[in-house]
């Protein structure tokens, strides 16, 4: 039935006059052909070959609390939604093969955004050799984007966030505080360090290095989105052992300087504390760290005080981010 | 951080008291054990065992769009929010065995709500045989549910949308009608007909049928959605075959012929073009249509016409729905 009657926009067509399944066909047009996807978008399932065990993560992104239309392109946000899941898959030891997006808009959103935000999708899924299986499409009054990843463990056991040890050493892949400088600074109306805008805009996920941790013999490990000292604490609290991060372990990167001096804040609770860079955080036996990986603190007995402390002390600052605080 | 001041709320605590956390352990606490679950919620991922290809399918569920908090109660919300995915893998030929939730709400929305929510999830996948392997909890201006279901074909073929042959005949089992009647009402401000309002919040799927209609050896099969006659129109257009629907199949339910009286229409324009029933309908060779689904039309050649009549004649109402129209 007409939900709606048909604006009239210079811009471009929008949603409302395309509709929803001549948008379905645009954005899956020509999708490469795979042989573990068996059936592809266009009904009412996906079928798709995976070796073992499904292992599987879904993410929200809604407009105003992951992106800002103004913030980020939209071929950005198709390019996060999918790289965010994705580093969820790596953080089991997993490789993602297979992704489903669920797609609400207003009916005035542009026929153009949404075209550019699915070729973020396809660009990511591309990168990532993640097969993009379907979705669901339909009208809100804000823009909220639902990926599903799926993988395969390839007959590893995934890698949990339970199974720190004391006296495990603590190793990061991939970068912590870049997506928060860039926050930061969006936030306060500039454009740069473009470094950090970009890593706000798009996490650069260290793709293959949770498989890496998983055969190196991690014993638990995360992906980081709510922030490095948040993170370690779900860690800590699911193995039931503290955790020490050394600060001098870190890099102040140099746009995280740039942005800090500019804030007039330390970049260290960038790097502590900002989430939604995507790197992940393992632990290991001692020896056992692999290459490209950084020994950021060392796994101890349960303490009294903090679960999670820096350079033995509690930090006291907030840890992260929760969606309702 | 700190995105919300905590408000103050005599009903209840609400989201942002609680906080993602916390919600994220009321929801999930007790949940059933079983064999097939390697890893539940509470991880980056979660890792499940599948009987072979996996078949998954995705839908949203937006409010004002989908459910008004008003007209349904949040358990049957959490309730549909599983049936009509699990609908989508019935109309595979498939089983469901696992789901994954995304769920955005306001940070104001009272935590009974939610927990209301929660339980409809739980009981539908209970009724399903679905595990709940987890999921993300985000805030958001308006309620936005995502669900992600998996299954397994149990070793059949999956049946899609393009296999209708001329000289079939389209079978349907479940509903139709029922959830646009309760739409139609609740839309004038009525609560009643009772089993109408009860249809449209928590469709009747016919679970397990779909796996019955590929044993049958069913050649296409879809779960009704957007209509009767729009989603035959779908496997008209992927099987390239016409289809004609005899009204005379149709015995109109009580509820349908009250609804109709009261609002001064036809019955069968809520049969053929209500859509949100989720029951399903397949072809099959003649005489291969299983106990439980009722024949209501058959399956010619392709025509110049429209790919779908109703007793051989063009059907001059909208076919159903386009979430963008």
């Amino acid at each position: 039935m007409s939900l709606f009657s048909q604006p009239t926009t210079p811009g471009g067509p929008t949603l409302a006059e395309v509709g929803e399944f001549g948008l379905i066909d645009m954005i899956t047009a020509g999708l490469p052909e795979r042989s573990d996807v068996l059936i592809g978008p266009g009904d009412d399932g996906a079928v798709l070959t995976i070796d073992g065990p499904v292992v599987c993560s879904v993410d929200l992104l809604i407009e105003g609390v992951h992106f800002k239309t103004q913030w980020s392109p939209a071929e950005s946000v198709g390019r996060k939604a999918i790289a965010v899941n994705v580093a969820d898959i790596e953080a089991m030891g997993g490789t993602a093969t297979g992704a489903v997006v669920g797609f609400a808009a207003p009916p005035d959103t542009p026929q153009a955004w949404v075209l550019d935000f699915a070729r973020g999708l396809r660009a990511e899924c591309d990168t990532t050799g993640v097969a993009l299986l379907g979705g669901d499409i339909t009208r809100s009054d804000e823009i909220a984007i639902s990926v599903t990843v799926f993988g395969t463990l390839e007959g590893r056991a995934a890698v949990t966030r339970s199974g720190a040890r004391p006296g495990d050493v603590v190793a990061l892949c991939g970068r912590s505080g870049w997506a928060a400088a860039g926050w930061a600074v969006l936030g306060r109306g500039f454009r740069s360090p473009r470094a950090a805008v970009t890593a706000y805009q798009v996490p650069e996920v260290p793709y293959g290095q949770g498989k890496v941790a998983a055969l190196a013999g991690a014993t638990s490990m995360i992906d980081i989105s709510d922030g490095l000292l948040a993170d370690l604490g779900h860690i800590a609290e699911r193995s039931g052992v503290s955790i020490d991060v050394h600060r001098d372990a870190f890099e102040v990167p140099d746009p995280l300087h740039a942005v800090a001096a500019a804030t007039g804040s330390d970049p260290y609770i960038l790097i502590l504390t900002g989430g939604e860079d995507h790197g992940l955080a393992a632990t290991f036996a001692d020896g056992d760290v692999p290459q490209g990986w950084t020994v950021i603190g060392t796994v101890d007995e349960p303490a009294d005080g903090p679960a999670v402390t820096v350079d033995g002390a509690a930090w006291d600052d907030s840890t992260g981010w929760d969606h309702y605080h």
